[in-house]
């Protein structure tokens, strides 16, 4: 993955912001129906695909795919920089949560929620 | 922000997922419905709250709100990594388009979208 | 509310699907990602709008507000086909559990969840 | 299906809303923010199952359907009311609008976009 940090883009997306004077747009919950309408256009893109078409893709497939996740991840980083959260170290955190909520012995090969462990 | 590169954070779940043996789970199709539901949930603690409310956070949001971003952001980092894209390049790329669809001089204060401009 | 019954409506959709031979790409799983797709499109339209504004209406937003609300009615319709299940009667029964959970005196003016009742 | 009529639903939804003093939240934005987080929630029932398992329902995940999608239709009534849109009309004109875009001999067995049709 490309070396420039995460703080780097998050601080290019606040710039962008600030020059259009769209900040007044960016609550966030303006910001996460903006998110969820991004994830959608990823959605669509697989939506009548089976499994395995969904990894295949051709040039204009990818570039569309590019282009969704940037603007969810984009939509993201605005959310986590209005809210003060810390990308990197809320994603550790929960990382570990889920670690403890599926422990490799009981969640090995299972697509089980935790909440349906024996 | 946290200095643990995106690099490392992708490449942990990455592990995490192998470990539990998850990857026949993890398809584009399966990831992408399983993103669009974290954001979701990030959607649903601001469903009824006013603009004005959305900005504000004591303890227990801030927590539920740090728990969803970090879903939302594991799911992004899983389906790049799974269809081969540079995260931080598509997003670079991405806003350079933005800011070609957006020019300062029309975007200024408008939340119009691009295709209505005059 | 226009007379047809929602019966005539889901029979018309499946004719749609069969004259189409679309049956094999409606599964619960696509139609389920294809409905919230129509869904995030509802959601675009109010992204940006405050509370107020999203209440108002000119001809071309009630042009696409109305074909969006159509196109998730649509796939839920298709759903509820393919699944075997009674919209009308599953809705008459959550709004029952409904009344349960959010009892006239508790819920009054507030957008509480019911967990979060004393 | 059910013989009530989606009118007598409707108002049932609406006379939930008012004894509840809830119309102050029925903002058309805070209705779709609303829909698309139970439409999420469906989703959230097929992510990781193969279209096949899709399909199969036990009584556990016929419940778990039944709620969710009478959920989302809820808030669908509930929007369409909000909005004062037709919500049959709306849907005979837009599948009127779809057999346009898809006509037999084009979309037959196909699972393309109409806006990729040569």
């Amino acid at each position: 993955m490309s070396q420039d940090s995460l703080q780097d883009l998050q601080n290019r997306v606040r710039a962008f912001v600030n020059e259009r004077d769209w900040e007044q747009f960016h609550s966030p919950k303006n910001l996460a129906m903006a998110m969820i309408v991004e994830a959608a256009e990823l959605v669509e893109i697989f939506q009548w695909e089976t499994t395995e078409q969904s990894y295949l893709m051709d040039e204009k497939k990818r570039t569309q795919v590019s282009h969704e996740l940037a603007d969810t991840f984009v939509y993201l980083l605005r959310l986590a920089d209005v809210l003060g959260v810390d990308l990197i170290q809320a994603a550790n955190q929960k990382i570990d949560l889920n670690a403890l909520k599926y422990p490799v012995d009981k969640a090995r090969g299972s697509n089980a929620k935790y909440t349906d462990y024996q």
